[in-house]
C-alpha cells in the first residue's frame, strides 16, 4: 500500500483507543469522502493547536484569556469546583447545573508516576483561595479512584486552613440508571454509608 | 467551550465510527499531545488527498499510475482478483498469499440503493477480461453477503463467455479460530455442503 496511505493510517493509530483496523478505515474514509471532509479536518486540527490556550485564572482551555467562564458576571463567583482535566469542566457545564468558577489541576497526584503537587495547579489554586478570596465554597470533583480521592483529601487539608467556609467532596454512588446487582462492592459500600432521608 | 474546539469535536464526529464522546477524547488528545502529534496529523490527511488517486488498470489507490502491483513482473499476470472496495486489497496483501492483479469494483451491485453495473467498474473490468486477455482465471472475491453474492453470480455470468479458463468464488465457511456452536446457521450449512476430503 502507498506511502501516504499507510503514513496516515499510521497516524490516526497513535490517537488514543484508535487500532491498526479502525485507523485504516479511517484512512479510506478520508480518501473516499468529499474532499472538504479532509481539507476541514485538517484545519480544525491546525486551529486547535494556533487558537486554544490555558486561561490564566482557571487553566481552563479557551481561545481568550481570561476564558468566558473566569469572564461570566452572572456566574456564581464565591464557588468554585476543583477539577483534574478540561475534560470535566465540559461534563459538568454539560451537565448544566453548576454555576460557579473552576480550577482545572491538569492532573491528580500519583507518586507513583512521579507526580507531586508542585507538577499540577495546586500552587495556583492555594494562591487564588489565599488573601482577599471570595470563595465560601471548594467542590473537590477529582475522580472517586485512589489518586482522586488522595488528591482530594490532599488539597482538603491545605484549603481549610486558608479560611474558606466550606470545602465539599461530589458524592459518589450507585450511576442512575444503574443496576444494583451490577454495582461493585466499594461503591455499593459507599451508597449505603451516604443514605440520606427522603 | 471555545469555537475551535467545538469545530474540531464536530470535524472527528463526522468519521465513520466515531461518536461524540470518542471526538472529544480525541480532540482534547490532540490539544495535549506534543504539537507535532497535531502537525504531522494535519498534514497526513491533506497529502493523502493530494497524492493519491486511482490506477487506471485496476482502480486502486495509489501514488502512481499505474499502480505497483499492476506493474510488478514478478506477480502472476493470468491470475486476478475481483474485490469491492480498495480496503480489500489491503486486507488480501496483508494476508499474503495471492500473487496475482486485482480488479477494484468501488462497491457492489445494490439495486434498492439505486447502484448498477455502470456505477461501478464493472464496464471496465469487462474490457481488461476482452480481446488479447491472458487472464486464465477470475476470483471472485465479493464479501458472501447477499449483495456480494448477487454481484459475484452476475460477473460470473457476464465473464464466462469472454473466454476465461476458470471462474472461481472464495470460499465461505467457519472462520478459523471460530467456534462450531456460535456460528451462524447459514454459514454452517455453507460449510457442510463445501466439505472436503482430508
Amino acid at each position: 500500500m502507498c506511502e501516504p496511505i499507510q503514513r496516515l493510517i499510521q497516524r490516526l493509530g497513535r490517537l488514543p483507543g484508535i487500532g491498526e483496523k479502525t485507523a485504516t478505515r479511517l484512512a479510506l474514509h478520508i480518501l473516499r469522502a468529499p474532499e472538504t471532509v479532509a481539507r476541514e479536518l485538517a484545519s480544525a486540527i491546525v486551529d486547535v493547536r494556533e487558537k486554544i490556550g490555558f486561561c490564566s485564572t482557571c487553566f481552563n482551555l479557551t481561545e481568550k484569556d481570561p476564558c468566558a467562564i473566569c469572564l461570566d458576571a452572572r456566574r456564581d463567583s464565591w464557588l468554585l469546583c476543583v477539577v483534574a482535566q478540561p475534560a470535566d469542566v465540559m461534563a459538568l457545564e454539560k451537565a448544566g447545573l453548576f454555576r460557579g468558577r473552576y480550577h482545572v489541576l491538569h492532573g491528580v497526584l500519583s507518586p507513583l508516576d512521579g507526580i507531586g503537587p508542585d507538577d499540577l495547579r495546586i500552587p495556583e489554586l492555594l494562591r487564588r483561595l489565599g488573601e482577599g478570596s471570595r470563595f465560601a465554597e471548594v467542590i473537590l470533583a477529582t475522580s472517586p479512584n485512589v489518586e482522586g480521592e488522595a488528591t482530594a483529601m490532599y488539597l482538603a487539608k491545605l484549603i481549610k486552613p486558608l479560611g474558606v467556609e466550606k470545602v465539599t467532596r461530589i458524592a459518589s454512588g450507585i450511576p442512575i440508571g444503574g443496576e444494583l446487582e451490577y454495582v461493585d462492592q466499594i461503591t455499593l459500600a459507599r451508597a449505603l454509608e451516604a443514605r440520606r432521608e427522603v
